[in-house]
């Protein structure tokens, strides 16, 4: 099998999971197999090596799974991106919509500069809401947002529309369709 | 510097946070700089060769920054282990006593299974709580505790005399005594 089967055949789909109607992508069978892991980790970093990448900014908390070692491959830094009151003084944020209601997103204030060029991390693109949070949150500290790297994309729900506004390189691993 | 002083050189405390009195250890500095990383990940890793370690159980959030790296090095698996409501199903949960209150922790159910040989990871230990009911999930499903390990070790909130309860082997890489 080659890297997209093997993370295929280790996602593991659970129905009705957070809520009724949504089939979680469960990622945790990969981190079983630590030559997955490595392998995963090279290939999310791969896309974007030569492309003077700064700072990965890593959403909580699955983002904070591979991030560290994207950093380590591209020589750059890596940001924590968190839910609202989670990081320590001074920090800065930016809220979002939500289905039902608002979130805020931060990292600590001088964790991304002017003149940063940051790739924004996660483990799953869906609607792409706080992925575009994190990329604001870049750009409102004065960086330039290379683009978004994620392990799985779910096409259908047009995330990759949303980011697009930001910047036209997205990568995923694999897609689900449905 | 080695890296113990560069650790301590890139940990910021910041006093009163999360609530008055408790000064804060911030480690997000560490991870701006990729060698660091690196460096530190090959040093939470290195006292555990020839353990026999089978699985890191990783204790959400910060406890994913460091620990799939460490399953790399270690050629073990990954565990994640996070509060209540956060995994899928089918899980298993541990609750434990906060100073006020009570917390609970999951993993996946069939993530740890008998026989397995766990090392329990997070950045910080603090009074041990969440470490010890993250051990508490690995015997309860069968599993020995070999160990724990941890970045930065507050001793003097005596967490280690309540993980000694379940293993006497405890790594941190620093250990701020006030």
């Amino acid at each position: 099998m080659n890297l997209t089967e093997s993370l295929r055949a280790s996602i593991r789909e659970v129905p009705d999971f957070p809520i009724n109607g949504i089939s979680f992508k469960d990622i945790s069978p990969i981190f079983l197999r630590p030559e997955l892991i490595a392998a995963t980790s090279s290939a999310l970093s791969a896309p974007w090596r030569g492309r003077g990448i700064t700072k990965i900014m890593g959403i909580d908390s699955r983002g904070f799974l591979f991030g560290p070692q994207m950093a380590v491959d591209l020589e750059c830094g890596f940001v924590m991106v968190r839910k609202k009151g989670k990081l320590p003084p001074e920090t800065i944020s930016v809220s979002y919509q939500l289905e039902y209601g608002e979130a805020a997103i931060e990292s600590v204030a001088d964790a991304v500069v002017a003149g940063d060029r940051v790739l924004v991390h996660d483990d799953l693109l869906a609607t792409g809401g706080t992925a575009l949070a994190a990329a604001r949150l870049a750009q409102k500290l004065g960086a330039e947002v290379v683009g978004f790297s994620f392990l799985v994309s779910l096409s259908f729900l047009n995330g990759h529309e949303k980011l697009h506004t930001v910047s036209p390189h997205i990568h995923a691993i694999i897609d689900f369709e449905s």
